[in-house]
């Protein structure tokens, strides 16, 4: 069995989501969302400290065997950039040197594995994850997100090559779902 | 006596450098660079890692009881900005996590707090620190950087309030020695 935990990083909300692969069955284990905006905003030492804390917490109470966490790109605000860059680097800090082998994926690759199209909305994220944990609810974007790179993990691995088979026709009724257009 | 390591954060090249505050007395206790050039360059978590573990090798055997960082600012080209980002994140990480209290300066106030002048070069940065610190040579520029941002703390945490007066004349030979203007 591995156990995926998957990161979607940023300053003020770092999302997280754990699921674990077995055969061809995935199933949820936990996600949530590290928050610094309690910390004062001016403070970047300190929310670097949460960020890192937070991951690291996430990693000693679910134990997981691997990590995903997603390829960030540059913002309009250069400064938002590097904020989201320092994020980021916590982040990854906490994993990797925690143990974890990471794998990086972009938005776009999470988007393709999860919902069938690179274009898909944040919408469309959360109601595949939801659909392909069988979630009682939608995740909030942030741990949606999180659990949709970990499923990415799971369908690069191999360890999880029937997802395409499995999931067509739900993708297709989430696309008709969503409006009609087929991915 | 108060210990401080001063950190000048990079993707390719971190610098540190550690300095022992007693009363007036500044003195020199160790310097270098952790390097990740070595590791494969499109391998960013084993980057992130080599930073992360690098700085808290250097806490480890220096003991450090404070720690100052360079503000780093947003690069022309913004995907240097990102990777320079999850650089001082990493850095940043390990330093808060470590238990030290961290302090950021720019690089504008170590120059000034070093040479006089926040328009300096760095060979000038290099040639204070080494006076400073009464080095037989001077440091590379990413030790020297590291070691400026040391003294940088010192001075802004009063308890060497002296340097003002004990350093004018250094920099007014130091001035006159790179070409006679008096900063």
């Amino acid at each position: 069995m591995t156990r995926i935990l998957g990161i979607d990083p940023g300053l003020a909300t770092t999302g997280f989501g754990v699921i674990d692969v077995e055969g061809q069955a995935l199933r949820y284990v936990a996600s949530g969302t590290v928050h610094t905006r309690e910390a004062d905003i001016g403070d970047l030492p300190g929310r670097i400290k949460l960020i890192f804390e937070g991951v690291r917490e996430v990693m000693a109470t679910y134990q997981p065997t691997c990590a995903s966490i997603e390829i960030v790109f540059v913002n309009v605000n250069p400064q938002s950039t590097l904020l989201l860059g320092q994020a980021r680097g916590a982040a990854l800090a906490a994993l990797v040197t925690g143990g974890l082998a990471v794998t990086e994926y972009t938005a776009l690759q999470m988007k393709k594995a999860v919902v069938g199209s690179g274009h898909a909305r944040k919408e469309q994220v959360q109601e595949m994850v939801m659909r392909l944990l069988q979630l009682p609810g939608r995740p909030n974007q942030d741990a949606s997100d999180a659990l949709g790179l970990a499923i990415t993990h799971a369908h690069a691995g191999g360890s999880f090559a029937a997802i395409e088979q499995a999931t067509t026709l739900q993708r297709r009724q989430h696309a008709h779902y969503r409006g009609g257009r087929i991915f």
